[in-house]
């Protein structure tokens, strides 16, 4: 009855369904103050104030047929250009209208680049420890995707590995910096390295790699640290954007596609990706709060109850002997396991009422996420229970 | 660079495109008043007051977090809920929650179950005159589109070539009343003769074959007909909805997936649309307007002016001696092209400023479609126009 790509991942999703209804029970068990859940990626500060009041004027003032009606399958044209006009502002690029895609946020925006790009069994590269869902996106078009293996001394990427795993086939790399799960930002060194190699490999084999470089927690950075604009180091690169973070609107799934004209066939590319996302179903972003953008387009979340979070979470997990690296950005804490096993670690924080993702989920073991997007008041209360894993683990 | 399932796209992609430069060009020349777009199926009558005032009230009242936030990928409890009642209430159904997944409209509701369904080489049949975009849906998942001819006396479906053309591979049929672009309602008779047709050959090869049945049209009624809703009278059916027409806001992406509980492993189905809904990237549809759609899910725009457009378009046409059938639902009207070749027809009535699609554009030689969601002043201005083309060719 299910199509055989689906099948595996209708058997596996049970297996976090029972994780989900463990968490539910718990609470039920415990009361819902005593189990601590840093297992979602949903951000814990409200939307500013300026999107609801952009929305509420809009609905006041233009037309409803435009508010909401369609327009391009690439988005309204205002809006692009208020946002293109943002990023050469902050980024010294020199983008217009037609380099702006609107999408129904980044997951889309990956989706119909790679629709647009890979022919079955193309490879694309990504470097662990990655976000899961790239592998399924890959897969959407009977691409490969190809891990290269975590760095777990500072989690920047291992550029050796990169370069020996880059093939014929290769025909794109995917980035995502700050980084979901460490809140690592790959410095502009690093950036540059992976020009140069992929600028060579380019040559060797005659066609095109394009970096994709996924950033929705780009204006989630909490130290004084730049996260390099990627276009301005490699042509071939496609931006995506997604202000699910930025603005706290997850739910609205809105989001951006860059496609500088400075790679190679940008025109074509521009078509066959506005193309992809009408035929994958989207049609077009979401067109009230594409609407609202062109009051937000400058605007970002308060971030200091997250970086609160951040100082307080890492400084006391260090104290009770946990390991791990203080994010620079995004809202997650790659922890290091006790044990090796980073199931069974999972399994011991939740006797303890403390929800966590394992690393093996993002092609890393021995490790876990701990999302801290969540009311400084609950790590709070959720810190004698880390305390005691520790004492637990005897860290 | 661009992929080989995109190619064909990009490249046709540019004679609509040429199209449309050429609509924009005669409204440069003419005045935006003396040209006579009939090409687009963008509603012309604004969303019911209701949908702008639930936003505002949800904005006002609800929790930033809540409504702007992720949820469940097939959408929020209590707005499946309504919607199920609703459905419940309407149509003697027995739907509950988790019969109910919102998408990202129709589009992406078809996509996701074509995903979860199709195998490479099945084939999905529909009947022509349909909406283009079909073949494009069934081949994103390397499936095939079977066309059964059109029946130019009527435009109800022929059933025997029909039963003829399902074979072993046939894993779905895509039905669509009202009907883009005829504006035909298929009969309860109908109904019962396509599900009797494929209960017999569900037997014969032993496996399911699916309806899956788009309704974005199903509240645009304008006589005395009855819709039947489909899930009554064949199990293995998929229910596809949109607001798009029903609320005037395509622009907003927001619909959803019947599956019913009689549908054959309808649980695993569930999950697999579920998952598809989040890995091609759309994750949940857009949150706002789906807590919107609490209070509005009832409401339905103001037929009246696309009624007072079909009668007076129908009318005068046929009084100026081209031939039609009369609509019953949809805001289109399906004109017999008066020289067979339909794009030779468009190209003569661009001459006169007038602009509508040829009906090779939805498997239909022969004809064009009329989409009248405009305002009925461009109608009557539109009309000594359509009388010159009418003494043009001596209909």
């Amino acid at each position: 009855m299910i199509s055989e790509k689906m099948k595996d991942l209708v058997k596996n999703n049970s297996v976090i369904r029972e994780m989900f209804e463990e968490g539910k029970k718990l609470a039920e068990k415990y009361g819902k103050e005593n189990v601590y859940d840093f297992s979602l990626g949903n951000p814990s500060v409200p939307a500013p104030k300026k999107v609801n009041d952009s929305i509420k004027e809009i609905l006041d003032n233009e037309d409803s047929l435009k508010v909401h009606g369609y327009m391009s399958n690439a988005g309204f044209e205002d809006v692009r250009e208020k946002i293109s006009k943002s990023i050469n502002n902050r980024f010294g690029t020199n983008f217009s209208t037609e380099n702006i895609i609107m999408t129904v946020g980044a997951a889309s925006g990956i989706n119909i680049i790679l629709k647009s790009i890979l022919n079955p069994n193309d490879e694309v590269i990504t470097f662990a420890p990655y976000f899961m869902e790239y592998k399924n996106y890959v897969k959407n078009y009977d691409g490969k995707l190809v891990e290269i293996s975590p760095n777990v001394k500072n989690f920047q990427p291992k550029l050796d590995e990169f370069e020996s795993k880059i093939t014929e086939k290769t025909k794109a790399v995917i980035i995502n910096t700050p980084n979901n799960p460490t809140g690592v930002i790959y410095s502009e060194e690093t950036i540059k390295k992976i020009s140069k190699i992929l600028e060579e490999k380019q040559k060797e084999y005659g066609h095109e790699i394009f970096i994709i470089s996924d950033e929705p927690y780009r204006e989630l950075v909490y130290e004084d640290v730049e996260v390099p604009y990627i276009t301005k180091y490699y042509n071939n690169t496609f931006v995506v954007y997604s202000y699910s973070k930025t603005l706290s609107i997850p739910g609205e799934r809105i989001g951006y596609v860059v496609v500088p004209n400075e790679m190679e066939d940008s025109k074509n590319i521009i078509t066959a990706i506005t193309i992809a996302n009408r035929i994958i179903g989207c049609v077009n972003a979401p067109s009230l709060i594409q609407r609202a953008l062109i009051e937000c387009v400058d605007e970002k979340v308060d971030l200091s109850t997250y970086n609160e979070n951040r100082n307080l979470l890492y400084n006391e997990l260090k104290k009770y002997g946990f390991e791990c690296i203080k994010p620079q950005g995004a809202f997650y804490l790659f922890l290091k396991s006790p044990v090796e096993n980073d199931m069974e670690f999972c399994n011991k924080a939740k006797e303890y009422n403390i929800l966590f993702v394992p690393g093996s989920s993002f092609a890393c073991k021995g490790y876990v996420r701990i999302a801290y997007c969540v009311s400084t008041d609950m790590i709070k209360r959720a810190l004698p229970a880390f305390k005691k894993l520790a004492d637990y683990y005897g860290v």
